[in-house]
């Protein structure tokens, strides 16, 4: 609080208000609990719909509603503990709502906690990696149920009903792209059916606990040929040197400036003549799919202990093909660990 | 456009995004794409995650990225077509990205388009019929499977294996709450396993062709009491109450005034001595599982043709037992169709 200059803070996403209070609720779209943090107390605001089932971390539970609403509950804690400025995730609240605060009579300054849940627990990152688990358990399923004329839509939900066995939902929807489909990165999953002599991108992932996976591989069905067998190749590798940076950085106690690591493997690309992927080279994962650090061109993030990120670059030639190899890992014990643990090299159907 | 006085629109929200442009993008959480309409254009903004796929509904497509940001493309569209206001959704826009869009000169007007969606076509209202009926599978599915000595989540799980077998995913974590549970309208599936003679709360929903079904049903495990019959029955009637009030007013072509619905259904209720429910009587439901129109004490809607809502009434006695039945209807040729259809009668397993 003190470097935020403020006398309270208010949490709004779902993500930080289930990192502070264990609330995780039904919706994603849906406002459905906030946090609000005085130098006292801590309490949890929700609705009716959540009453009588509330054991959150020890907050203190206040239940709103149209005639008791957010803005009337804040005014009475503020006048209580005299609180003259809170803080607020601008990230998150919608101008309705920061309209409807300003009728408490204090100073609302926003709030620069994008990172706080940056460096996890070994609880928390034993989560991902629990999840990771269940990904690779999906991933060595859906290799005997890779067949021909079956469609992406066919094998990603063959590949979500395997995560519900396994108690998890998918983290996001489930990525599966044959051949020229692969050069979309965000491609969904499609009513092509499987040929002889393709590519088959997969990317998905699983929630355990609240916390999320994400991992991509890309099999090759049929006989690949020499460019092929090339372009995949060229993208392991450049995996690989990212890993080994970040080791030897570690290894030396150095600085492990995040957009460096995406430099080299990115520059392993662009060096063997292919286009440099349109993305990050990766993306901090946990209680959302994407969040803090960033392993980008321009990110500003130094990857440190308890942090877990992902490692996946691409090449991407429209029309043609699409490879992507994406693992997870974490620094522990100043060490950088794989969390994904599926085979990289390719593997042919 | 003009009732808004504004020259162009900028939609943000994922679900008005899809509407008008049938992208649908991977993350629930994430911004991944906006509409902007001026009088003379339409584009989709996106990223080039989703570069060469895309075909929208005659949208002209625009990437964005760091070197082309939403602020830039949007000075140079304003620029070119001359527009000095734009309206764009308050209520999903943050305080962030608000101030972000300062930088461009024109003046920002907030949208009143809540309800742009609130009455449905033949087309939409056949996908949340379909929703409805891969819903009323999984209830018939399930029956069977609930068997003593199986958690809730156990419960919950083959559900949604059942939804995702029918290629749907759930529109909401599904609620299996055995017993006193279902005191809490919203209570998560847990792992307290089913014993005999208690209530089985099933509150669930799927997601067909990007639109939703909800439906709720409280069945008996064991051999009821008398005390447990009335209550169904109380809630059973209330529903029945408030189809037949809307039945009425149509033949009548009377206004069906939303705030009036709820109110007989939940007088019902009251009239018998028993607490109302701390929730509205029902919700619109379409792409997203709650929208316009309301059926709350607090509703100014009036029902109407193509609307798609639920009716839920229900019993809640906390630390004892809850009660909810919830069905699907809309209005198609100023009668009143139910679109979900298992029965609503007590049903003993």
């Amino acid at each position: 609080m003190e470097t935020n200059l403020v006398d309270a803070v208010l949490i709004s996403s779902k993500s930080n208000v289930f990192y502070l209070s264990d609330f995780y609720g039904l919706s994603q779209a849906e406002r459905e609990a906030y946090c609000f943090v005085t130098k006292n107390n801590a309490f949890l605001i929700t609705s009716p719909l959540y009453e009588h089932d509330i054991k959150h971390n020890g907050l203190t539970t206040i239940i709103i509603s149209r005639d008791n609403s957010l803005t009337k509950v804040l005014t009475e804690i503020t006048q209580k503990e005299s609180v003259k400025t809170i803080g607020y995730e601008n990230t998150n609240i919608t101008v309705f709502e920061f309209n409807q605060l300003q009728k408490i009579n204090v100073k609302f300054n926003p709030l620069f906690i994008g990172n706080i849940r940056i460096e996890k627990t070994k609880e928390e990152i034993e989560k991902v990696r629990r999840a990771c688990e269940i990904g690779d358990k999906v991933f060595d399923y859906i290799l005997d149920e890779i067949k021909i004329g079956r469609s992406e839509m066919d094998i990603a939900a063959r590949m979500e009903i395997e995560m519900r066995k396994n108690n998890c939902l998918p983290s996001f929807s489930t990525i599966v792209a044959y051949g020229k489909n692969a050069a979309v990165p965000h491609h969904s999953a499609g009513k092509d059916k499987l040929e002889e002599n393709q590519f088959v991108l997969l990317d998905f992932g699983v929630i355990n606990e609240g916390y999320c996976s994400d991992m991509t591989r890309t099999i090759y069905f049929g006989k690949p040929e020499n460019f092929e067998k090339k372009v995949y190749e060229i993208v392991r590798a450049s995996q690989e040197k990212a890993v080994k940076k970040i080791e030897s950085l570690l290894e030396k106690n150095s600085r492990v400036d995040a957009k460096q690591i995406d430099k080299v493997a990115r520059g392993h690309i662009i060096s063997r003549n292919f286009p440099e992927f349109p993305h990050s080279l990766g993306h901090g994962i946990g209680i959302d799919v994407h969040e803090s650090p960033s392993l980008s061109p321009f990110s500003k993030d130094t990857l440190a202990e308890g942090m877990v990120f992902s490692i996946e670059p691409g090449i991407y030639i429209p029309g043609k093909i699409g490879v992507r190899i994406e693992d997870l890992f974490t620094i522990q014990d100043n060490k950088l660990r794989k969390l994904t643990n599926s085979p990289v090299d390719l593997l042919v159907l």
